[in-house]
């Protein structure tokens, strides 16, 4: 099978870019990453790219009159780059909903809680974990997901859970939860590359090999 | 320390309540089932009870003009026997505002999923495993929480994840959930009855023994 081009959204330090880029080049999953794009001019991420000789590029919203049009050019870098699976990889801002039809169960996205708990408007980053932690939940996790119109509430694809401790910070707990999705994601896109995600409405199988 | 007097409460087969009475006679609960209570005049919950030598009490709704009547009766009832802490084992009515202010933070649920998914108004029994399934989640649990005025909702005692598979029907998952419901309740009632729970806010501490 040929490998697959992949592109990466990221918005931040990109440790979740970092495990796609270390299984791509192990050859564990079969796809390449053919571009990293940031939102962010400084964004650690485009930094791990260019370390790795990826092609890096950063689209700037402040040069584009509204969300639609700031998203057709990351779409057209996508395009350009021949990108057929894209993976949100700590990327923070709303996809269009054109976006979204152009790569229709296309778009991976990580989300450091177990769907459908603590997602969705205003969870994201450290504030996640600050909410499960306020919660009192002793049980919190990653979801790897595809990404539909709403905020994450597309079709899962992985889910792994993790305690939480009674003297967790959210610092603490992010950690723990990090190592969860450095593993997660990783896994959904090398079974997305070797053609053995099949979705039934909501519900996602994985093949057997 | 004495053995606490504890209140179940039931509506159906209670499988629940009998883990609980296995962990009270093995001597691993700190406690004894003084009472059980159930709103169906068939409930086996109450077969249970009586098989065990424990107390078995049909409270009929019907004779009551309204839920605080009614919830009214159960309270002295519970009274009646001497009763500190109050375990619902698969019991479905919602409790009165007097009864939860009559057993505040003494009383004790447990819910087939990890709260806060899953949860709240019309999610009981077969029908919460139903609605993990259509939604495509991969991980669902069990939770033991105190419980307050709103459904669901209160202080989280202890959860445990499960993972969903893909061919799952809802009874099979139920039949899952439940091996670890079987095992967190008691343990729970254990902690309480051990004098081992403190609670803060929403926060709830087990202290090491």
């Amino acid at each position: 099978m040929p490998r697959l081009k992949i592109g990466v959204l990221v918005s931040g330090s990109g440790t979740n870019l970092q495990s796609m880029i270390d299984s791509t080049k192990s050859g564990e999953i079969n796809g390449e990453i053919a571009v990293v794009i940031s939102d962010k001019e400084d964004a650690y991420g485009l930094e791990r790219a260019r370390a790795n000789g990826i092609n890096a590029v950063f689209v700037n919203a402040k040069r584009h009159e509204n969300r639609t049009a700031f998203n057709d050019e990351i779409v057209s870098v996508l395009k350009k780059h021949g990108v057929v699976l894209v993976v949100l990889a700590g990327y923070l801002k709303i996809l269009s909903p054109e976006f979204i039809g152009e790569y229709r169960n296309k778009i991976i996205n990580i989300h450091p809680s177990l769907i459908p708990s603590f997602c969705g408007k205003g969870y994201y980053g450290l504030r996640v974990h600050e909410a499960v932690i306020e919660y009192g939940a002793k049980i919190t996790g990653a979801t790897v997901h595809f990404v539909d119109e709403e905020a994450d509430a597309g079709p899962i694809i992985l889910q792994e859970a993790v305690e939480v401790y009674w003297d967790d910070t959210p610092e603490v707990l992010q950690q723990r939860v990090l190592k969860i999705e450095h593993r997660l994601l990783p896994a959904a896109v090398k079974y997305y590359c070797d053609g053995r995600i099949e979705t039934d409405g909501r519900k996602v199988k994985i093949r057997e090999e």
